[in-house]
């Protein structure tokens, strides 16, 4: 693993950044084969990430002053610790940028937002045939929450259920 | 699935519940053979729930004016839709409460408050081995996100990556 070069450096996204942060989902997406889930815009973008309660947070990555990369996180909670975590729900470096370091610069940028706000552990989820990311982050020391099943409720079932 | 009775009723809890709610934790990790991860206490029960910034929501559930449940959640978000979701961290019934639809009345409950948040999705996580829970969740239309794993960072890892 290399060691990110100092023309590496990370910066919090602002409202100036939003076509940027849809260009990094949209990128993230394609490359994870679900480019058509995405449904997000310009507009939600704005209002989700830098409205008054924002519901997550967005970093940006540059190379010499060119963007080449982004994180999304948000903070969880965990009841049986009493503490919050911080879930991360995109990580992404360009593919013309990658083993250079910077996704680890990254995950370890997070992992000190992480240890400074009291959170006891980061978590993200990651596609199963993804080999190269999984292999990533085990070598990172990072586990796999194996005995658990994440159910999702949406669509008609969300509304039928809502509706009663 | 019965009906709720009308003397069963959900309030949002307060910060005199702080006993009870860990109560129930401690109740819901006895039954998922995890009590041995239980570090809360009523201090951070207090702080991280009732404190000036709340990590996450609790619920209670009455019968006759008495606790027979509860439902810890928090608002996550998908960048992808661009909008919140909701994230149902805990939900319990008392075993001496179950089979009469209160466990479906609390998640009736969370996707009321999650179409009024205009969020797009409900989202837990399920022990393997629990086959009753995965069973109900089914049948009231959630899918399992099966193509994902989700990885966990914390502990000396998280701190060896933070110290970079």
């Amino acid at each position: 693993m290399q060691t990110a070069p100092a023309s590496f450096r990370i910066e919090k996204a602002t409202v100036n950044d939003v076509p940027l942060i849809l260009q990094f989902i949209r990128e993230l997406a394609e490359y994870e084969k679900l480019l058509d889930r995405v449904t997000t815009n310009e507009n939600r973008v704005r209002d989700t990430l830098f409205g008054a309660e924002p519901a997550a947070h967005a970093l940006l990555a540059y190379e010499n002053n060119q963007p080449v990369g982004f994180a999304i996180y948000f903070f969880n909670y965990s009841t049986f610790v009493g503490r919050p975590g911080l879930y991360l729900e995109d990580l992404f470096v360009s593919p013309e940028a990658r083993g250079k370091g910077f996704g680890r610069e990254l995950l370890a940028h997070l992992a000190r937002i992480a240890v400074e706000r009291g959170c006891g552990r980061i978590e993200w989820a990651v596609l199963d045939w993804n080999e190269p990311a999984k292999g990533f982050y085990k070598r990172l020391g990072a586990i796999t929450m194996d005995d658990w099943t994440v159910f999702r409720l949406m669509d008609q079932a969300l509304a039928d259920l809502a509706s009663k």
